[in-house]
């Protein structure tokens, strides 16, 4: 009955069903969507270009026997520190586990040690990446038409996907010199309110926000907070790039100075993990009343969307980066000591090229992120895609244009570069192919 | 001006904000996205149960170097057979991936060599477990409020709870002796049509179907892809189950005999590969037209979709299942021959022992799958979560109430038995404890 050789694919195309875009749902006909393919095609048809577009951690300490080492100090800790018989640390790999995850206490602790967040392990939830972790919130907060959230123009193209898949519309607010203008923030939200909208949150990234890189100062941090329990508002706060930070003194985060359970806590290990464990995290300690089961927690009720989004996140993966905390004192910063410094060499490295190479240049001008990964470059002609391409394959440089974070709505003459992959001989080429770009593009003096 | 012992979290619980469960998304309000968590409380509370409820693979053959080997055959094969270099195995494994995955070249082998089916890699998105693929399908799907599916009752409830999350009501279709009963599904489907609904496929699993156990004959298989044809449906095959099958015949997958693309096949190596490592995927050749970039693969808009909901599967993962793969030929039929026996052993045993202990008593029957992970039993008494709470309690044994797959409208008689993790000693004892439990609760004759 059974013959491997029976299916015909080609027989089966000819009169194949197609199915039509718009019975698909919306998310799929906005551009922003499409931006990361888009632009992975363009960096993938140029593979000898020079990226200042990839977003992707250093590369240069990876070694797969660090993988082999992690997975090896975490079953040690499942031993002996949680005194496992060897059959149950088997089951804790292999077997589906808790949907909210088997290193929620590992990462509380490391939330202690490094951002000095006293988090409940009860209150995170583990997810595949921050981006999981951000559709979880989105989809939990959007229960009707009315409902909204505000977010900094220009954003991470991953809040726009996941507000998009969850159906709920994004109102930009502005962004200033620092981050998020509060004034802005402030106005938009009484906009919003008197036309009857419900904002059910403000997405924020206060450290080295992608794509602009700026952070946000600790008074308008306090500022924000402030605002936020005046106008009762929850933030969500997303914490990626905070700990690729070399300076002795940074303000904390949101959540840390949260004293009313105004913060949602986004949290990533794809820059200081590694991005292939896809390992996030929330933290959701907020209370949750009216609902079938009593009072539960907001985390709770995260948890309850993932089992039916990914089950658990794999604890493969979590194993993973739970030994590479273990390795470093549940410290991701004392992880990154080496990757850090790199970041800030690669940053002032950047800066000082930019200004060597194009700091005469009328119209020409940088911002100065003082971490993380990007910096933006604003100059006098139009940064579209079309230019990318150009750049890419004419000086074998890559880049990504501004509008891609402000839904193409505005940045059309800024570029965002990225520091994170390259090495200093490579930034010194680079710069000069983006620098024979730049000067052949400017309006003739 | 930071201090990790700043935060005070027992003065931020004092006057914390609080959502109301009513201003959250309504799958949260449904039941059907509670029922794991209530069985798995219940689980929790009786550990020293027996348990017929777990639906997770046998584990008796676990051990954690099988993790390192499989890294390691994986690795090999990217070095060997694709010829990557050192710095480009270990970056495949590190860093962010192709969304659509790392490993869809060997899922498209293996579903060559284990199901005959012959699938163009490029219409495999793997995924993080086939519930992200449901997911992902059925958000594709739902574009309007018209939009509705058909599944089967009792239905899978993590296709409930996918639906729900995606705002895709589902239509019932009675399941018959055998499966999905489709003459019911004809009449549901006109009848939703009638009523103005726009029916974006229907949800099946041929094989072993959670709960009920039973496949769909050859016949029915054919008839339901006419069915499809001549009623311009689609179907979403779901097959986590299909492999564990010591049969030496079994009707080919709908896929393999699905010759105008009417299907979409959702797969899993949740119970053949291991459940921690979250891998499942989605084959959907079919084309999408008239969108804005033209005729793509559905593939490739599912991949959009999964870009925003967790960018990558973990390629760590990934690569754990990829060296199972690879140290089997390819073929988790193969990987699994010891496995499958257990099954076959333990399902055999169960209804042995049922017949021994409650053939002769009067309203007490049981259906028979041939393979598989479950059988259901029907008893004259009700079947709700109080008796299992007091079997487990009582009698320390556990199963599933079948209202739970039901959304709780019938099943109210029925029990599932899942016999996949329990060993003949244990099926011996658990089942006096059943046998113990229906006694008692028999009409007296």
């Amino acid at each position: 009955m059974r013959d491997i050789h029976e299916p015909d694919i080609s027989r089966a195309a000819s009169d194949a069903v197609s199915l039509h875009a718009q019975t698909l749902h919306a998310s799929l006909g906005d551009a922003s969507m499409e931006s990361m393919t888009l632009l992975n095609e363009i960096a993938g048809t140029y593979p000898d270009a020079i990226s200042f577009a990839a977003g992707r951690p250093y590369e240069g300490f990876y070694d797969v026997e660090q993988i082999h080492a992690y997975l090896r100090e975490f079953c040690a800790h499942l031993r002996g520190d949680l005194g496992m018989s060897e059959a149950a640390v088997a089951r804790a790999l292999f077997q589906y586990g808790d949907t909210k995850g088997i290193i929620a206490g590992l990462v509380a602790r490391s939330l202690a040690v490094d951002e000095g967040i006293e988090a409940d392990p009860a209150s995170v939830v583990v997810t595949v990446g921050c981006q999981e972790a951000m559709f979880l919130v989105l989809r939990a907060l959007r229960a009707g038409d009315r409902d909204a959230l505000l977010a900094p123009s220009p954003t991470y193209v991953g809040l726009t996907g996941a507000a998009l898949l969850a159906d709920l519309p994004v109102l930009p607010v502005r962004t200033g010199e620092t981050g998020l203008d509060l004034d802005d923030l402030s106005a938009r939200l009484r906009q919003a309110r008197a036309a009857g909208r419900r904002v059910r949150a403000c997405y924020v990234t206060p450290d080295f926000a992608n794509p602009v890189g700026v952070s946000l100062s600790l008074a308008d941090r306090r500022r924000l907070l402030d605002l936020a329990e005046a106008e009762d508002l929850l933030l969500l706060e997303d914490n990626a790039y905070g700990l690729l930070n070399t300076a002795p003194e940074r303000p904390p985060t949101l959540k840390a100075l949260d004293r009313h359970q105004r913060v949602v806590y986004l949290g990533s290990f794809a820059k200081t993990g590694m991005p292939g464990a896809r390992v996030g995290y929330v933290v959701a300690g907020q209370r949750v009343t009216g609902g079938r089961g009593g009072s539960v927690l907001l985390a709770d009720e995260l948890s309850k969307i993932k089992s039916m989004l990914t089950v658990n996140t794999p604890p493969i993966a979590q194993a993973v980066i739970g030994g590479k905390l273990l390795a470093h004192g549940c410290s991701m910063a004392a992880a990154n000591r080496r990757e850090a410094e790199v970041y800030r060499r690669n940053l002032d490295h950047v800066r000082d090229g930019l200004r060597r190479r194009l700091g005469h240049c009328p119209g020409v001008t940088w911002n100065a992120p003082t971490g993380g990964f990007f910096l933006v470059v604003t100059v006098p002609f139009t940064v579209d895609d079309e230019l990318l391409a150009y750049a890419a394959r004419r000086h074998g440089v890559l880049f990504t244009p501004m509008h891609h974070f402000y839904g193409s709505t505005a940045g059309h003459h800024q570029l965002r570069l990225s520091i994170s992959t390259l090495t200093p001989d490579r930034i010194e080429e680079g710069l000069d192919r983006l620098a024979a770009l730049v000067t052949e593009r400017l309006p003739r003096a």
